[in-house]
């Protein structure tokens, strides 16, 4: 497996004071959650498609890779593609920081026209209808708030609601998710101004905006950026805005230059061992959980070669 | 109510594009949590004690207020009393980073000497016997993991869990809590360490290290800090690490110097009020989630004039 930040992320499960002790800690446990990904077979990993993979470049040069998420907010993901294919975000800037909360960025101005081809208020996105046999892993995560039942499904975490005889699917704001800020309802927010999670999961915004990607790489370029003191963590003076110097789709690059992620299939028996892993704790812990939050399993994600 | 950076983050609960939309918002929208929490009485709030109220203040003059929290754990507390007041974490530093988990802080060294009057190896304070009934506000938060049930007890959120018909309370590892860092059982960790979580409620280590106190201001000059590299995310070069100037207890210091603040009660009728309104948001929200996870109610905290 190729050396990621996320890959260390993952190996990092395991909370041990000093690295030494967390080497040998390793060692000692049998399959521990980053020894069941690093044993999954290359096709339990599938890539991420260069038309989801937007990369946002921050005029400091930190690049943040996101994916999209186009099966659960198609119409948000295609405003998002023609955003960064028109220049939308070139120039634009981070403008707020929230401790435990977001980071948002965009041109913040409401009457700027939008390009060619990007919806204005495109449908509400919230959450789709699904079929419950569909979702993979439901058990043993524990549920969250108004879902009856939490999992994942085809590497994005949702929550599952039943209502007048219908299951539906939110994505859930985990840390990390990449959502579309909004004004007042009925507005669903265009994609001109995104928010990252930064903090524990706002699981109350579930249902209530349109989440549409999630960070796989470079979140800590945003979760690193000082706090606005503003209200809502907003910069109060313009001039602390962190400048955006692009965002491209990987499709629009030459082949050679495109960065390659790869996510683990949630489907898989890897994915359902390593979650039962990430629930039941060995080795340095005294007393295994038994259950893992849906925003704690941490889906694997690796650098392709 | 003063206005702090605390009240600020509960003042922004309410999640809107700009400043001026929010702010509307929030005039229009009856009895918001941060509403209700404005209209407490002062007899609702209690102050965080001077002996409890541990003062990190790192060399480039960022201070870090910690409330310690020695009902749950009263050796770990007593310990970093002791060691606060022996200089132990005068020139330590930060030196381990790691995103989406926890800072850790100390001075790294196992070999070094305890100052006198510091226990090695504390009692496992994990978790405490109590009687279920006097945990406030277990509905409508919803349960988490091993727990029974979540809630508060005296500020303090708890997970409850029942074995062999006792009952025992748990600290969580909300974000912003401290606990103390450990190497292998039977080591519970001196104090001489100590991490704060910067992420998603890290669940798991509920119950198998000792939390012992949480930040109540300041938490943004830990949850900015450049991440590790290294494993688990440490420096990978000492000259990383971030000085620490100094930590001191406030009943250590001159009265007229002290900081002081209060944390809402959590066995009022305010604080249940203000759960069920962090649990069903309205205003801007389209669909009340219906709960909330014990780590979002966020306990309402404030500066004390």
């Amino acid at each position: 497996m190729t050396k990621t930040p996320l890959a260390a992320l993952l190996a990092a499960a395991l909370f041990a004071l000093f690295p030494a002790q967390a080497q040998q800690q390793a060692q000692e446990q049998a399959q521990s959650p980053s020894e069941i990904v690093a044993a999954a077979p290359a096709e339990e990993w599938r890539p991420v498609e260069p038309q989801n993979l937007l990369i946002v470049r921050l005029a400091n040069g930190a690049a943040i890779h996101i994916e999209l998420a186009p099966y659960f907010a198609p119409r948000h993901a295609q405003n998002i593609r023609t955003l960064a294919r028109a220049g939308w975000y070139d120039g634009a800037s981070v403008y707020r920081v929230q401790d435990n909360y977001v980071a948002q960025w965009g041109t913040g101005e409401t009457d700027r026209p939008l390009p060619d081809g990007v919806e204005a208020v495109p449908a509400a996105e919230y959450a789709t209808i699904m079929d419950p046999d569909m979702a993979d892993l439901v058990a043993p995560v524990e549920q969250g708030g108004y879902a009856e039942r939490s999992g994942y499904f085809d590497g994005w975490p949702v929550g599952l609601v039943s209502e007048e005889g219908e299951t539906s699917a939110a994505l859930v704001h985990c840390y990390a998710m990449v959502g579309v800020g909004r004004g007042e309802a009925p507005d669903t927010g265009s994609g001109s101004d995104l928010y990252a999670v930064i903090g524990h999961a706002p699981r109350h915004l579930d249902r209530n905006i349109a989440l549409v990607g999630r960070v796989i790489d470079g979140i800590e370029h945003l979760s690193t950026l000082p706090r606005g003191t503003g209200p809502l963590g907003f910069y109060e003076d313009e001039a602390q805005n962190v400048p955006i110097a692009s965002a491209r789709l990987a499709v629009d690059m030459p082949e050679a230059d495109r960065p390659r992620f790869e996510v683990l299939r949630t489907e898989t028996e890897t994915f359902r061992r390593y979650a039962e892993a990430r629930a039941n704790r060995s080795g340095w812990f005294v007393r295994p959980a038994g259950a893992v939050d849906v925003c704690n399993v941490l889906l694997p994600i690796r650098r392709a070669s």
